[in-house]
């Protein structure tokens, strides 16, 4: 028994939320496709790349809505990091036998491209 | 009869995504509150002046997922845009009496911050 997609979905949501990316990261097919603002990424490598430092710097995390049925489920969660206070995000998540073979991510890149460039003023 | 939270998300999806932006309107509570990348906005006048204006750039769009229970509703769909190729967007929609009262919007703006910076730069 696997679950639905939802209940994957939560699994991994909690895992990386509670930073325990590791455990996260059980729930990634290892052919995971993910697209994400600022591209596509292929295999679970790629995608622990991206993802990986994103937890690094989550404060705190708040779920707004979970849906899914059985192939599918649809998250919306607000984040607090360390450079942005209120970062959303929204994932759709595709599951087959247990682990998620696609995300699509939405997040706003804005206000941290904005705090990535203050930190450089900062730093001259 | 009002219909499930997702019959009146969809119908205001489907009225604004097909540029009938005064039916969409309709669905939208007088007293909505909407929290969209920029900030918060209050009432039926500040949301039309926000979302107005982005689905005159709307060349197309893709429903990828949407759920709901009985008050709230949850939608990811992708745009494609006059500046912007691709420019998925996830909506949290609460709705109350066949009406939208909360609007949670994310979408990614540093394309469409991008494109405005191109385009004042080609201005000059």
């Amino acid at each position: 028994m696997t679950g639905t997609a939802l209940d994957t979905a939560l699994a991994y949501y909690h895992a990386w939320t509670g930073h325990d990316f590791d455990r996260a990261m059980t729930y990634i097919a290892e052919d995971v496709v993910c697209d994400a603002p600022a591209g596509r990424m292929e295999g679970a490598a790629a995608f622990r790349d991206f993802m990986g430092p994103f937890t690094q710097i989550v404060v705190d995390t708040t779920l707004i809505s979970a849906f899914g049925d059985d192939k599918t489920a649809l998250l919306m969660y607000d984040t607090k990091t360390l450079p942005v206070g209120s970062a959303p995000g929204a994932e759709h998540l595709t599951v087959r036998d247990g682990v998620i073979t696609h995300v699509r991510i939405i997040f706003d890149r804005l206000p941290f491209d904005a705090a990535r460039k203050a930190s450089e003023v900062d730093a001259r």
